[in-house]
């Protein structure tokens, strides 16, 4: 993309002082989440769907990329701005305009953040289920175009079921509304799915309608100890079909990142080793009682002998747990820090590929993540970026497609992975990408390098 | 499309007798379940994913559209075959190749049919949700083309959320492996998502990974009369929230839908007006008793003071109301059958649009379908193809979307709404419709004239 220096001058023309090139606005989004670093040469932050039109339309005349930015949360560069792209910043974006009980809807800006939107939603009794590790400070248009879910998705299913309509500004500059307000739809290839996950590089969102389901009014936490030779496979064999009592997420902490934890103040976890994580969800307290029951007498029956801990509150089990990214910061420092899944039956080979690549590179590993859908986050003690941090990742990715998995279960790809879709997607799949950007973004301005280079 | 003499020799030689132009084979796939009267040069059986290769290629090269084909249960002309196609049987593709309990998945050929399915996964304890009006004769492959659910998708969502993985030949003749088997993905815009619900007209499916959900022990349904002047959105309102409390489906028959079932033999239905039919599934007894008083006292609280019918098994009351189509085949003849969404507080708002229309039009009604989604089925007694039979669809789909719904909630667009497909997705939208079915089918051989013209 070639750059063009009156570039900045015409975007303060049109936005004024939310226009920027200053170093420091610069510095505070040449960064995501991740180790990539960008290298911006302007910041805009529009104020409405029709300047986002204009700087898309901009964008394609002055071949400048644009890339939209909410918290900058990601962790794979998705929202890393490839070196002289103007950065749309979204964060302002903060008002939720519709809450409809009946229609069991709120229709959002994008750069609300999920926690606002819980708390918003507090008395209306409907929660919107999808809850990234990062919940207290990423939006939901980055959750939209990362498919971003956590622990809950186990029973909720990902981001993307919850996601009923959006406005989306794409890369011909065109304004469209995708998907309806209505539950069910099928009205063909749908254009609102595609648009899920694709990394700001197909459009930019500048509203969004998400389904809500009833809050439950209560929801406990069991911590247990895993003792070293469990197989994990079948333990969540045993209690998935607990998703129908209330089960609502099945989370592993190896002993590494559970000892992280057990340092934290007044943690109270079950001593030794590694530890499963048990949310059940209840809608009174009779419910509560007979799903906590069923559910330790599974863990006994599943060889988790030990008596579990419970939490009445499950949110104090879940802050504790939400600490477990800077916990391991402290005991392990820089890292490569992953995300991948596998199938169930898989879990415990991926766990032993992971033991083995750590071997094989001296390298320090730390496993955590949501293993009642075999999505794991493995940390390898090696600093990424460097060409052994990523021949480590490119290890763990391959383990993971070897398997019937993926090499994202929720982070999405980036500019950190898109040298291994091919492996995910195959030579056609990649073609496909190519081209279905083409039908979106036909001169490549939007968010380039990431997904496919 | 040009036509190619020497198609049905070519067919032949590679195909020998599973390649056929004979009238009567022609004829027995000419039409699907709707009015549309198709007209096929050819119809061949391929028996593996090399040989749906081989016809894409051969489509390709002799410029002949090929229309591929389960049970020709769709309602709309989705399977039914322009003049001069080839049609892709895939309705003896019937085997389940895999179920695996722990992944809780199971791998099927396209042409089996969702009842088999639900049979052969009987003894695991688990189930495929998706549960079109048709699942007796339906095949999964039709499911996944045209995001067909029915009426537990108040409970479980669309058949979309429940496909995991596919094996498909898409029009380029290249065979992708798309999804995976892992339970959830983010790796960019997602192909398998765009091929649910796109009608064979990006790609022919020859294997299906589909997710299974927990068999509920117990399914309980109660049928309880719906006092004429009754507003129906707050009754959902009120009951929707139960779906934490077991309840699985809010189904609708208003009083001329309910009249032809009543005369059904052994019917036991609440007498005289509409009716709500509501599914309660439960894991163990306790759960059913305390479910089925909490469902009654919401439905007291909501109005409807009758005491309802209770049917312990569910499946009767499913059975009795499967039976509606013959039912109203009998009381009312050959009639507009359409299938449009709404969002759940505008429910009311349309039922009164097909009460207009069908009195403008002086034609009778009866509306019946998934409330609990605000999914409606309205008749009209008026022949489907003539001109003032696609007046009274044209005004039904204007008003769906003009209260924010949707012209097909669950059957797809084919061919007989491809003239409306505008009105939903703007013209942008069809822009795009054409461009990406350009990514999966340059030359427009699969199932053209289906969802845009």
């Amino acid at each position: 993309v070639a750059s063009s220096d009156a570039s900045v001058p015409e975007l303060r023309q049109k936005f004024g002082p939310r226009a920027s090139d200053a170093p420091e606005r610069r510095g505070a989004v040449a960064r995501d989440a991740s180790h990539v670093q960008g290298d911006p040469r302007a910041v805009v932050a529009p104020r409405s769907t029709e300047e986002v039109a204009w700087l898309v339309r901009w964008a394609r005349k002055s071949k400048v990329p644009l890339v939209a930015r909410g918290a900058g949360t990601s962790l794979d560069g998705e929202s890393a701005p490839l070196r002289g792209s103007v950065v749309v910043d979204l964060s302002g974006w903060t008002e939720v305009l519709e809450v409809d009980p009946v229609d069991r809807i709120a229709r959002v800006q994008p750069g609300v953040i999920n926690f606002e939107l819980h708390r918003h939603l507090s008395p209306s009794g409907l929660f919107f289920p999808a809850n990234p590790g990062s919940w207290t400070t990423c939006t939901i248009g980055g959750n939209v175009a990362t498919n971003a879910s956590g622990p809950r998705s186990f029973r909720y299913g990902p981001t993307r079921n919850w996601i009923r309509a959006a406005e989306v500004v794409l890369g011909t500059g065109e304004v469209v509304r995708v998907g309806t307000r209505a539950p069910k739809r099928s009205i063909g290839p749908d254009l609102l799915q595609l648009l899920v996950g694709s990394e700001g590089t197909l459009g930019i969102l500048t509203e969004i309608t998400v389904a809500l389901a009833p809050r439950p009014s209560r929801r406990a936490a069991l911590a247990v100890a895993v003792p070293a030779a469990t197989t994990l496979g079948p333990v969540v064999a045993h209690l998935a079909p607990l998703v129908s009592h209330g089960l609502a997420a099945i989370e592993y902490l190896d002993d590494r990142c559970a000892d992280a934890l057990r340092h934290e103040p007044g943690a109270q976890l079950p001593g030794g080793g590694a530890l499963l994580l048990l949310e059940v969800e209840s809608h009174d307290v009779n419910d509560e009682t007979g799903r906590l029951e069923r559910l330790s007498r599974i863990l006994k029956a599943s060889g988790l002998t030990e008596d579990p801990v419970l939490f009445p509150d499950a949110d104090r089990l879940w802050t504790l747990r939400g600490a477990s990214g800077t916990a391991l910061d402290r005991a392990l420092g820089e890292r490569v820090r992953e995300d991948i899944g596998v199938p169930i039956s898989r879990v415990d080979e991926l766990l032993a590929e992971i033991n083995r690549i750590a071997t094989a590179h001296h390298v320090v590993s730390a496993v955590y993540g949501h293993l009642g859908e075999g999505s794991l986050h493995p940390n390898f003690v090696v600093a990424p970026g460097t060409e052994e941090g990523e021949a480590v990742r490119g290890e763990l990715l391959a383990a993971a497609v070897r398997l019937g998995g993926t090499i994202s279960a929720e982070h999405g790809i980036g500019s950190v992975k898109s040298r291994w879709i091919a492996d995910q997607v195959g030579a056609e799949g990649v073609r496909w990408l190519r081209e279905v950007k083409r039908t979106c973004d036909p001169d490549g301005i939007l968010n380039p390098g990431k997904i496919v280079d």
